[in-house]
């Protein structure tokens, strides 16, 4: 283990589960999921102990059908005073309809590979980086904070391995920009425990970014979900994004399989002694409950393995 | 990365791949292969450059009659000088039969938890013990080389976790016996990393057995099966037991999925610019043909990512 995890207070055991389910997962479902039970799922996780949420995106309906009840979900969400929940924003026009929708925190993103930036937001790194500009002004006015995901960190299904080298120099603007914390995205599930090390071991080496402030987001497509989440909390990250029933994919990568399960996620932290304050009977209702609005076959284990899928 | 890694020659990069699909992954499908398909199974492995199988058990057909044609088996295995074939013996009788069989290695069992050891073995670990020494007095007057599986070294289905301190008795006993190499098994796939490390540090600083004649032998039944074998590389094994397609499962834990694939197992070794002379794509002929035997849906995760399940 790295020295932060000997050396660490009880504090530094607790890691950050961040369900993107609701979002990520059900956007790539090929039925739209109606309102009610989006909400029901999302009910199921704050009920499960899980603290972050993203609930929704403020894409155009005609790009992702799947969130154009975006409005509706975010006015349905529960009260929970110990949850965070953020939206996804594509644009200027998105960050509006979060505020509106009275998000706190938003999501913004971009790729490091200019192929994936062009064919998944139409835009380039470039102008990605001025739009993302243009939101942290209208968010610093506000009071809001912006998460940016740097998409297809490790591999892009057009460009192929991507090296740390390249994704610092587009982690160091988003960080000029102002954002809070960053998004470390293996979009496709192409990464390699090495991989991870490495780019954690250099934003940190660079002071580009301090780990405390890195979020790793990781697929399950080749099965190395949790070696990735693994070398990522042994170089120090404390926060995750996974989807509850291992929901979701990547419209780009034919075949590619979900998130990363959350249940299978807070099942290695909880054997590793780290704490995520999710109750993992419940954190099974809510996996099975979305293993039921899924057209696919369980992408997660811990639901199989527990004789519960 | 441990030491052992970095400072490693090109030699150290090689890791041994031990496909135990033709044994442990058939005997637990509930249909009986036919011996003309197990052997085009062994055929497709030898083909992919898998230099190691395990394509036996003998066993009583009475308990496990998916092994009855273990003879057939072995009579028709590919003359393949490169690839050493390997078989089960649970007693000195499967040995004698190993031996007719023309096996020059063969691979015994036991288990670090009594509870596992009567429920699967009939037996006391202790009278197991005695079982090995007989095995290994007539083992030695052949010359024939004798692997030692020690199952459920970190969980047991029916005792809950099991500790290194439980575990280092037991492979010291093992190696007085004069076993080759250990089989350090996580029989229900509920390994954690950790443990994995633990393990394998406490063998070599007790001076009970050096890193270079262990295998660790994992299941992905809770996803875990890339970060136990990740953890096992860092820690210097360059030995593992998988099983093509995912096959296996145990027998005692419901809801248990296979060994961990040796499609995955590959492709991350592949990644880290590990070599096992394994071609690839010839691999997932040999997955795919292992899938088409199999009564249960795809356990592994190359073959489905690669858009062929």
């Amino acid at each position: 283990m790295a020295e932060s995890d000997t050396a660490s207070g009880p504090g530094m055991r607790f890691v950050e589960i961040i369900d993107v389910g609701p979002r990520d997962g059900l956007q790539n479902e090929p039925d739209i999921v109606p309102t009610d039970t989006k909400l029901r799922l999302i009910q199921a996780l704050v009920d499960a102990g899980v603290t972050q949420v993203q609930a929704a995106s403020f894409v155009h309906p005609k790009w992702v059908p799947q969130m154009a009840d975006a409005e509706a979900v975010s006015a349905g969400l529960p009260s929970a005073p110990a949850v965070r929940f953020s939206a996804l924003i594509p644009n200027l026009k998105g960050f509006e309809r979060a505020c509106r929708a009275g998000y706190k925190e938003v999501d913004f993103v971009l790729s490091a590979s200019e192929s994936f930036n062009l064919r998944n937001l139409n835009s380039t790194i470039a102008a990605s980086l001025q739009t993302l500009a243009e939101v942290m002004a209208a968010a610093r006015e506000r009071g809001i904070s912006v998460r940016v995901d740097v998409s297809t960190c490790f591999h892009c299904p057009f460009e192929g391995r991507i090296d740390a080298a390249a994704v610092l120099p587009i982690v160091a603007r988003v960080i000029e920009s102002g954002a809070e914390r960053v998004g470390l995205c293996d979009t496709d599930g192409m990464a390699f425990p090495d991989q991870v090390t490495a780019l954690i071991e250099a934003l940190e080496r660079e002071g580009i970014l301090p780990v405390e402030r890195m979020i790793l987001h990781v697929h399950d497509t080749y099965g190395r979900g949790l070696v990735n989440v693994f070398a990522g909390l042994t170089s120090g990250i404390r926060a995750f994004d996974c989807s509850v029933g291992g929901l979701g994919g990547c419209p780009f990568s034919p075949g590619a399989s979900g998130n990363v399960a959350t249940e299978d996620v807070v099942a290695l932290l909880d054997g590793l002694d780290y704490t995520s304050g999710i109750t993992f009977d419940r954190l099974l209702d809510a996996a099975s409950l979305a293993q039921g609005l899924s057209a696919r076959p369980y992408q997660g284990h811990l639901l199989r393995a527990s004789g519960r899928n």
